[in-house]
């Protein structure tokens, strides 16, 4: 195994500080033209090869850029990091990730990882559970970009690139409607993360425009996974019978298709809409009606937003809310005009 | 915006140079204790934090670890990432994210960028690109751990920890003979990647084992996608008509059954099977077989290897090779007595 030759090398074959070594490396002006030459040439011939985070560290960038997302078994977040790498490519900016596994502990510990690293910002979508973001803090005390996406929060003065969740919600919701549905559920998360009290804001502006009353039995709030989806049909089609239900993300989706299946109210029988338009959303049978979040657009955004950042003194001179508009993706699970060939 | 102090504050507050305040927070004997205590005092009143850096940099720990893995979209991946951050919890050790897009380019970007990062070790599971491995040298060099996982390299002599992918291969080929299915194609990878040659030699075993020809032309080599699989599948269906095939992984085999589905050759009618089980994998129509990698179990054994590793003095002194035994997962796809109930 070869040993890696440091400054420490150089300083004990000319019998010189350390520090002296490293001032006559840095350019450092207060050190002699002699010194200064018989470090670097013996640092040639031990073949010296400076430490680039040193260098970084003096020049006070690493071009690493630190990404933080829930998970990225999440098809949407690894779609929107691919377009964030893609994006800054040609910047030579490089993308390090992160996953909080949604707890704000892993999120904290996420920040000051990234941050020990060195990189020279952070874009995060927020854990389910962060309420207080205070551990965001630093970044910008540092003078560093901090770039807020999707799962957002009013509580930090930072750029933010976000979907209308409430215009999403309430295009779920009239979708269905203008399919014929009547009694429409929603199963979605109990967190007070904005995206999904937006979504289901517009969930209910939607029935109220449509003259169509709000039940609160017809919203269930526990999580966003298969499990969740299964249960929560379970309790629906038990007690209060909707027509279609609403998934809080296609995961949750696939778990009340599974139900739905299972009693035999298999969609559109039952119509069914998620959010997300994950890999597998088009594949399955029925296929799954989905809100697109624009994963794509979002990462974009996100590494365009950066590159606008750190091109300034002060990063936070302006502040920019980007905010798209998402669309939806009509299948078979919310088309009762296919229902004779599903069943 | 709150500037933080550096110890160049603290040199300039007490008019003595940089590094006489670095050597003294660092606790370099050759500093008066005089000196010391100004230096730590004016440290606490200027409300210094030290560089956290920089103080690993001194102890050689910064408590991360880096994983590169191809993409992060696949299932697979993001599963074992899971496992190694599970495994590594208790132990204080955060893991960072580089994804090298299965180009070989990236990759090299990704190693550099990681030490770069100061990680304390490397995970990685090459990408499709990979061929010369050198690039993974110098954390070799500079004595940190690297383990490869799942696609691996044998021209470096490090840990791995991956499947039997002969018997996968071997595997999957049986389970369909043993369906009934003769003429048995296989779409999978050109890439001369180990895990990838050793599933074909598999394939072409368990054929030779039970007396069946092997046929070039079954052999589809091209891509792993969605598209790759509905292209394979049409050549295959157009020219040589096998009645069952192998798709190298899940995306793939989700291509093959769109494309039969098409052609009204829905499985189980052909066969198909698929490799990774995938989160999508048991909810589609027809539900797919697949070979299970056991990506939870490699995750695991990844964050054991490496903890077994930074505990000695020389993490090469003994290099292990754990070899995982895969498993399959029989679903509708190859089950020729549901097929009624399919089509």
């Amino acid at each position: 195994m070869k040993k890696k030759t440091t400054i420490y090398d150089i300083a004990n074959a000319l019998n010189i500080t350390v520090s002296t070594v490293s001032r006559a490396l840095s350019g450092f002006p207060a050190i002699s033209d002699t010194t200064r030459k018989a470090v670097v040439d013996m640092a040639k011939k031990l073949n010296y090869s400076p430490n680039k985070l040193a260098s970084a560290l003096k020049s006070g960038k690493t071009y690493i850029i630190g990404v933080i997302v829930p998970s990225v078994e999440a098809h949407f977040f690894a779609s929107i990091i691919h377009c964030i790498e893609d994006g800054l490519k040609d910047s030579g900016y490089r993308v390090i990730i992160y996953q909080s596994n949604e707890t704000v502990e892993n999120e904290i510990n996420g920040v000051k990882t990234l941050l020990e690293a060195q990189v020279d910002g952070i874009m995060a979508s927020l854990s389910l559970e962060t309420k207080d973001v205070s551990h965001f803090a630093e970044i910008i005390e540092q003078n560093k970009p901090l770039i807020l996406f999707d799962r957002v929060n009013t509580g930090l003065n930072v750029p933010t690139i976000t979907l209308d969740d409430f215009k999403a919600g309430y295009m779920a919701t009239k979708h269905l409607i203008d399919k014929g549905y009547k009694k429409i559920a929603f199963v979605t998360t109990a967190h007070q993360v904005k995206i999904f009290t937006d979504r289901l804001e517009g969930y209910k502006a939607a029935l109220a425009d449509q003259k169509l009353p709000v039940i609160t039995d017809h919203m269930i709030l526990g999580g966003l996974s298969i499990k969740d989806g299964h249960f929560g049909a379970g309790e629906l089609m038990r007690n209060h019978k909707p027509d279609a239900i609403i998934a809080g993300d296609d995961f949750t989706a696939l778990g009340l298709i599974q139900k739905l299946k299972e009693i035999g109210a298999t969609p559109p029988e039952i119509g069914v809409i998620g959010f997300a338009n994950e890999a597998f959303s088009a594949y399955i049978t029925p296929s799954l009606s989905t809100i697109d979040q624009h994963a794509s657009q979002m990462g974009k955004e996100c590494a365009n937003m950066f590159l606008k950042m750190i091109g300034q003194k002060n990063p936070y001179s302006k502040i920019e809310h980007v905010i798209l508009n998402p669309s939806i993706i009509e299948r078979e699970s919310t088309d009762p005009s296919t229902s004779s060939i599903q069943l």
